[in-house]
């Protein structure tokens, strides 16, 4: 017996039919013998109807009243989860955030969770009820409902499961795993049966957008052990202790999978694109101490996020071109604060584009492997793919491309570091 | 400076812009100097929308989980309409059932309110903000969300008013007051400046389905006073401080406003008809003690209203044909619990007919006034209408008619007690 967290995306709750096929899944579990929390997300459409509504009724972002409406798509999914699971012959019952109660701090709209109490929970649970919890909500200190930002019911699983010691939290979604990279656009990517907490980070940042980034931190920091795996699997097919999905570990159990299943150590997990960011191009900027801080602290304070950042060698003595990027949704912000500090900072002209892509490789293995950026730029150049800008971390290197050679270059570095399914595997 | 809440039904939340419209009719209170608080029913359809969900989810009535997903309507245009008004400039928040506290005791689905803490909520208005509470919902002793039954926003509402101690709880509908009886069948028929809580309960109770009955005796018992008015009439047409809809007062204030207006006692106030109600005839029951006992004890139990009852003389010596009515919702349940007790009450034949209405006359005027009963009958026999059952109260006579006759009935009645505008009136 071991407990377990399940958490069920939009699609996946999309209507009465299919909370019916989720009950299933859950119950499936039980009959197992596990102890089983389930946190839901709205029904997919709901929660853009709901923020649809809020904008209509008021043109200003209203971070509290806007909780208070858009955390209702998640209250009718647990009660009908709930409803549905009771159909079935299995006790359950829903908790809604402030009944828990989640915690959170920080500002409505975008909360983070501060402490979890689940004594009723687990009380419940050990009485052999099944949890059914609406992701996305918990309750301020002020004692008002608030979310957590767009996918945050991945965040309230895995802060759910670490509260209550689970074995492992499964996130059910559209996919079945997180591959080496998009199967829409590398027919041969593989499915990984691991990744680690770091590398999950990595791909989900750039866009393989499979977990909200923050759950996999909290994953990391708290040890949770997180396997993602479709929903829209045959139930009867796989026996209920199998794990069909891709598990988010830590290095040490990472390496554990590795051996036990005689796989090869990759220096590359997986390749990622991403092509919501856009290009902005400062020219002629005053080349000199401080200047820099004039265009990226203005941006920071409008918590707009900018990525890769060059500085070009200016033409004239004395100047140069700043070239970084922001999410596309934030370039009109952007570019009306740059404009508005156009006389602190000093340049000629904006340039901006957003017909770029930034194309990442991913891996731990490159932390003992030199050599992974070189091999990347080689290929990279071999199909004549032009590199706009470059950056690193320790277990990741991204380019920025034209948007038009996404699929190629995708393709090119999947052939590259050997990420190819080969025959016997397809 | 006074007190009010106001409540607005789901016709009058159907949509964001008609909530627009009710945040203009809620400034337009605020600016008029007033501290508001505001009651507010789920979009129109929107409640039937969640109430299919649990169905779909659950054949079996699951009251705990049923309220958590119904209550979700309320919610969402609590929140809509803080924001709509934080958009007109006013300062405005939601208080959710579990915020404030709503306490509510006995059952899920169908909760009586316990007590309510209006100490933040006092704060709040005092301080200039307007409050937004969702109707129907409040929360159980043992901390799940609870509603009170379809209806229930006005209830809340009611409330609410005696709470914070509000001069007056404006209930906003699709109906510009209440009626000397049904302008679609009358078009002579009268708005009334007044009613008293008796009338306007017996006036609900028999099909004028303008307010919830369980919020006319909450405003009776708390002496509230209630105006039923229209949320779509023209804003600008009527001064903020005057009373254009129904008043529902106390017999003593009725008195004061019939004299200041210079207004006739009428001996009936106006005329009701329910079609709602269905016929069922047992044949042949032992006329001996106990035996009606046996009839009406499983229907109580099953919680189906039993409303008119005659027993005839019986055609054999200790035999009598019992008669009554159901609500015809509950008549495949009343006639299934009376098939299974067949033996117990030793009838000989069901017989059933929903092709029945009852036609009430009401007015506190008959407590002081004899002939009233005998005025009807005689009214509905000259013109042929045949009485089939008749319930009498202390400002109440009702008889059950052929469905086919009740707008005859209606107009006959509502002639023969003067009740018809004059054309100076018109």
């Amino acid at each position: 017996m071991a407990r377990i967290v399940m958490k069920f995306g939009g699609t996946s709750m999309a209507g009465t039919e299919r909370v019916r096929r989720v009950a299933n899944i859950v119950r499936r579990q039980q009959a197992a013998g596990h102890e089983v929390a389930v946190v839901v997300s709205a029904m997919a459409g709901e929660t853009d109807r709901l923020v649809n509504f809020c904008r209509e009724a008021n043109p200003v972002f209203d971070p509290a009243e806007y909780d208070v409406v858009v955390s209702s798509g998640e209250q009718v999914t647990a009660g009908l989860l709930a409803l549905t699971l009771r159909a079935l012959g299995c006790e359950a019952r829903s908790w809604l955030g402030w009944q828990l109660p989640i915690r959170t701090f920080d500002s409505y709209s975008n909360a983070k969770i501060d402490s979890l109490d689940v004594e009723g929970l687990n009380a419940s649970m050990a009485a052999g009820e099944i949890a059914v919890i609406p992701g996305f909500q918990g309750v301020s200190e002020e004692g008002r409902v608030t979310t957590m930002g767009r996918g945050g019911s991945d965040t309230t699983a895995v802060a759910i499961a670490a509260a209550i010691g689970a074995q492992r939290c499964d996130i059910y979604t559209d996919v079945d795993g997180v591959y080496t990279t998009d199967p829409r656009i590398v027919a041969k990517a593989r499915k990984l049966k691991a990744v680690t907490y770091e590398e999950m980070l990595e791909l989900a940042s750039v866009g393989a957008k499979v977990l909200q980034t923050r759950s996999v931190g909290l994953a990391m920091k708290e040890g949770v052990r997180v396997q993602v795996l479709s929903s829209f699997i045959d139930d009867d097919a796989t026996p209920a202790d199998e794990l069909p999905g891709t598990l988010i570990v830590d290095d040490s159990e990472m390496e554990e999978i590795r051996k036990a299943h005689g796989m090869e150590r990759q220096v590359v997990t997986g390749i990622a694109h991403d092509k919501n960011e856009a290009k902005i191009i400062l020219t002629r900027v005053p080349d000199k101490p401080g200047a820099v801080a004039h265009i990226f602290a203005p941006l920071a304070e409008a918590s707009i996020n900018v990525d890769m950042i060059i500085q070009n060698v200016g033409r004239d003595k004395g100047e140069t071109d700043v070239t970084f990027t922001v999410p596309q949704n934030d370039l009109p912000r952007a570019q009306a604060i740059l404009e508005s500090k156009r006389d602190d900072i000093g340049y000629n002209r904006i340039i901006t584009d957003n017909r770029i892509a930034k194309i990442s490789v991913v891996g731990v293995g490159m932390k003992s492997h030199a050599g992974v950026a070189a091999d990347m730029f080689r290929s990279l150049a071999e199909r004549g793919i032009n590199i706009q800008a470059i950056s690193t971390s320790e277990i990741k290197v991204s380019v920025m491309i034209d948007e038009d050679e996404t699929e190629l270059a995708v393709r090119v570095l999947h052939t590259a570091y050997g990420l190819d399914a080969s025959d016997e595997d397809a």
